[in-house]
């Protein structure tokens, strides 16, 4: 599957969560799969952390063959036959503001200086997306979704548009999320936003006026992410206690290495596996993301708490909420546990919601809900197929 | 108690584990209580990541008077008619090689250079470690000791005298400890160690010759660990999601700020409770700890691994330990969790050792071995007053 990505300029001002205003904006967005002569086959999927737009399918280059290892980030989930199929229904995946991946973000320039808005890009939330991916719908025609899938932060997102826009929803896939994130989690985001923050490359987040860019800070943040996507058992399994030069030694051959070498006795150079894998995983990802994309979405991560103007009563938050759900979540993800996607199911279900609870036993932690475990694969097929498919309005057709 | 440290000066080489030698070397000790005359009554404390010598007891002003806050440690566990009664038993602190509170460390001379270690000095393992508490026993005329006791890496090193001295020690407490790191446990320190590394003021190591300290790096390696020494329960009933402006405000008799204060809003200032903690405990930690000591004592964690040289066999590993033991875990505790004690267990067990084994149901995670939970006390008293006292020789009087 070729796929394009698009860009919509929007003028009308937006009114963000915080009280500012983004006075017109861009977002970038694909889709993937027809849509139906009455616009009711449309499936919105959200993204989480550092994704974006693109979802599903491959990029074409100059001759329009596919591009090696350019599929989107749900790409085992998303696609012609895949569990939501294309052939069916017509996906949507949209960048979503603040982000560094196209649409209106830090990195672009603000129209009031023609500098990089940098740190003075307004604080965007949750809320504030699903507004924004409201209006992209309503300029694609489409009045009402079929479904909002979204995994992790893009979860969240698929909870709140049940709540904001509980008429223009069916059905509500979270995957693999929580209803607000605890002192842990804040925690996590924190350090990594000291990191980011105090590196002296960040200049109070104008590192772009600066000619400079907080990589250090950005490998820190993304170390410390990986190590919370990952569960304990995946990463003593992967990685366990293997020293890197060992292992290099007997893959070149050398396996007589593994009597012969041992502990460097080391302290800044790598000695094992697991250090190698994340220094690989924050270089790279420094190499991509934006430091203050990075702060907005971590900071959207810590305010989103629908029970927040309900003292904490989740259920009188989800009071309002219409659609159907299936909620997911992996035995190992301890970011964000089964009992915060239980917690989800208990606010719907006291308000007599219809609601699907899987919960699937999954080595892989957090970062389960990006992979292609049958089992969490097989739920979400069914669901699409015997619900999804169930609720068309009458004439219509996926 | 008021107690004063003491400096043991020491000029036979040391030879490391690593093959490097310390030619000569200091360490700062102190000792609570008195050696009874058939020398059998000694309990050797061992000390975790941040601690030092200064295990129990006060010190004195030029008054004589105790000063305020000076408590050591474990102050809550040692002393008179304490758990560890110093009235009892003669217990000795001592910091460890490569620390910052006075044992020789790479914020001291370097005698082939004059100039400070600095990254020159040698890495340093548990085994060392326990080879120069050796040193200073014969020093101090002990031939055997009645116990070893140690929490975290303090139960390391425990769980190693009993391994390279098997016939001078009687009794070892293991509290909150494991037999190795986890690839998450290795993970967590690599992230600390990196943020240290690359923040531009260490130098390689060298800062001191640089009349700098890498403060931005010892901040968030500090922030780190406190996530990992907190559960997750304890840091939500502690912080919850808590903002600081609004406690700030109530505090000062503002009660109306409940409904009138709410987010602000900031990618880069405090907002949550949890935030403002995390940034003290980092800014204090920055003021007193050692950059490179950091490095050194994660490293010597990382290292430890006594199954390494019986194909990760536990049981084989132990099988010289004449000990008999106590463990103690926390339920709670996710950095070594009751599962790493239960595999210490399952291995002494094997070698037909005498072991208690009590698995404590605390909220406060791998902190809680700081901490004066009542059951996890009464079970080191007990064990003292029982087991430890039972087992002095024939004429010795604790």
């Amino acid at each position: 599957m070729i796929v394009t990505p698009h860009t919509l300029r929007f003028d009308a001002p937006l009114l963000l969560q915080s009280g500012a205003v983004l006075s017109g904006y861009e977002l970038v967005y694909e889709t993937y799969g027809t849509l139906n002569a009455d616009r009711s086959n449309a499936v919105l999927v959200c993204h989480a952390l550092n994704a974006s737009h693109h979802v599903a399918g491959r990029y074409a280059d100059a001759n329009g063959q596919p591009i090696a290892r350019s599929e989107g980030w749900w790409d085992n989930l998303i696609g012609p036959g895949k569990p939501i199929d294309t052939d069916r229904w017509f996906v949507i995946g949209v960048n979503n503001l603040g982000s560094c991946f196209g649409s209106t973000g830090p990195t672009h320039l603000n129209p009031a200086t023609q500098q990089p808005w940098g740190a003075d890009f307004p604080v965007v939330t949750v809320e504030d997306w699903v507004n924004a991916q409201a209006r992209l719908l309503e300029a694609l025609g489409i009045g009402q979704l079929a479904a909002v899938v979204g995994g992790s932060l893009g979860g969240m997102q698929t909870l709140s548009w049940t709540l904001q826009y509980p008429q223009r929803v069916r059905h509500a896939v979270v995957v693999a999320s929580a209803p607000n994130l605890t002192a842990e989690n804040i925690a996590f985001n924190e350090v990594a936003r000291r990191a980011i923050v105090t590196d002296p490359d960040f200049h109070g987040g104008h590192y772009l006026r600066h000619g400079t860019l907080p990589r250090r800070g950005l490998r820190i943040a993304r170390m410390i992410g990986h190590i919370t996507y990952l569960s304990d058992d995946v990463m003593n399994e992967k990685f366990g206690r293997q020293l890197k030069p060992l292992v290099q030694a007997v893959q070149a051959g050398d396996v007589g290495a593994v009597e012969r070498l041992a502990y460097r006795y080391t302290t800044q150079d790598i000695e094992f596996q697991i250090e190698s894998y994340l220094r690989h995983q924050g270089d790279k990802f420094s190499e991509y993301f934006d430091a203050n994309t990075y702060l907005l979405i971590t900071r959207a991560l810590d305010y989103f708490d629908p029970a927040r103007h309900h003292e904490g009563d989740l259920s009188a938050a989800l009071a309002t909420a219409r659609a159907r759900f299936l909620l997911i979540s992996f035995s190992t993800d301890w970011r964000f546990s089964p009992a915060r996607s239980r917690e989800v199911l208990k606010a719907l279900l006291d308000n007599r919601l219809d609601v699907s609870y899987a919960e699937i036993d999954a080595p892989h932690g957090h970062d389960a809900f990006l992979l292609d475990d049958p089992r969490y694969h097989a739920a979400i097929r069914a669901y699409f197929e015997q619900q999804v498919a169930r609720d068309l309005p009458a004439g219509g057709k996926a």
